[in-house]
């Protein structure tokens, strides 16, 4: 697998898996570059750019065949094993991501919830169970998690990564407002408040 | 102000404004690109780079003003003045945002949120009201709001962009799985599932 795609490139990958899904579901079976990059409102020839990072997919003349092409981004993305998750957190934000059908399909499977609030342990989201963060070690000793999402204070973030550390947790998925320092994990901060930032900006560019 | 500035940068700003509020808090009157470049784990080039898009803020030898710089990408990212917000869907995503005391700070004032389940219809979050959706033309009459946020589902997101349109609103914060197609309001579209993709690839790197 290439090492030396760009973070540009990676972080484009997944808009063309959705976009891909959706020409499929419309039953599309090829598409050229030029139709693809009008639908994405990104150029043809950065699309072609992009793909040739990874083979190229397409046939001059012919165009990409839309299922091949999706199926081949999704095995660079990894989506085509599951990958078990839990949410620390089950406060709304946390239930919002329990909530999220469209993780499961993408084989994203959340396995359970945990909170410290009492009110909130023995409840369920979606068949889910809300579990007391007490039981988090153990629940880590008996079942295969591979990421955890933390949507817990941020307060809170250092010692559930202590928790999380050695026990199997391959990545984290951090809405906490930190950007946590880990060394033996992936993590991929989400912060909301950028993205309203940048919202922020545009609006004033657009003046 | 400098219109040419590219996605990327614009992308960092909201990040350097974050640090630099850190650092104001920690009493943090200087920073030389070096330290800073440290603690937000880029280079120190790509720093001074960035800032350079905007005429410099630094001193050979001096180092960055914390507090000036703070300022300064405050006002390039349009945080200097309030913005006001409603959300459109009251379910736990729509309340995870409408308590996000952070985005108050940073001036996006949530004024109302609005729904069509009549269960939510006149309760509130943190004093804000949660409104039907039929009120929602006469509330954009009457109250000056700048950004919507769209925590709905994706079926009725493109009726709701209609009522919009042409009401004042400035922009869309989209949280709907479906990257809208307006022309004549800036739209951020916010998809959680990329973030989760991305991270499934580097799961996959880290093998």
């Amino acid at each position: 697998m290439a090492k030396d795609i760009s973070k540009a490139v990676i972080r484009r990958l997944p808009r063309y898996y959705r976009y891909l899904g959706e020409l499929m579901e419309e039953g599309v079976e090829r598409i050229s570059s030029h139709d693809l990059s009008e639908r994405m409102h990104v150029t043809a020839s950065q699309i072609r750019q992009d793909l040739n990072n990874f083979g190229g997919f397409g046939q001059q003349g012919y165009g990409y065949n839309v299922n091949f092409l999706y199926e081949e981004i999704g095995k660079i993305l990894g989506l085509t094993r599951r990958h078990p998750m839990i949410v620390i957190g089950a406060g709304h934000l946390g239930q919002a991501i329990a909530n999220y059908v469209k993780f499961e399909k993408l084989g994203f499977l959340i396995i359970g919830l945990f909170d410290v609030d009492p009110a909130l342990v023995g409840t369920a989201v979606r068949d889910i169970p809300v579990l007391s963060i007490s039981e988090l070690p153990e629940f880590l000793q008996t079942h295969e998690v591979e990421i955890a999402a933390l949507t817990m204070p941020k307060a809170e973030a250092d010692s559930i990564v202590n928790t999380l550390t050695g026990n199997g947790i391959r990545a984290i998925w951090n809405f906490a407002h930190v950007d946590l320092a880990v060394t033996d994990m992936v993590v991929e901060n989400v912060h909301l408040s950028d993205s309203l930032m940048e919202l922020s900006y545009r609006i004033l560019q657009s003046e």
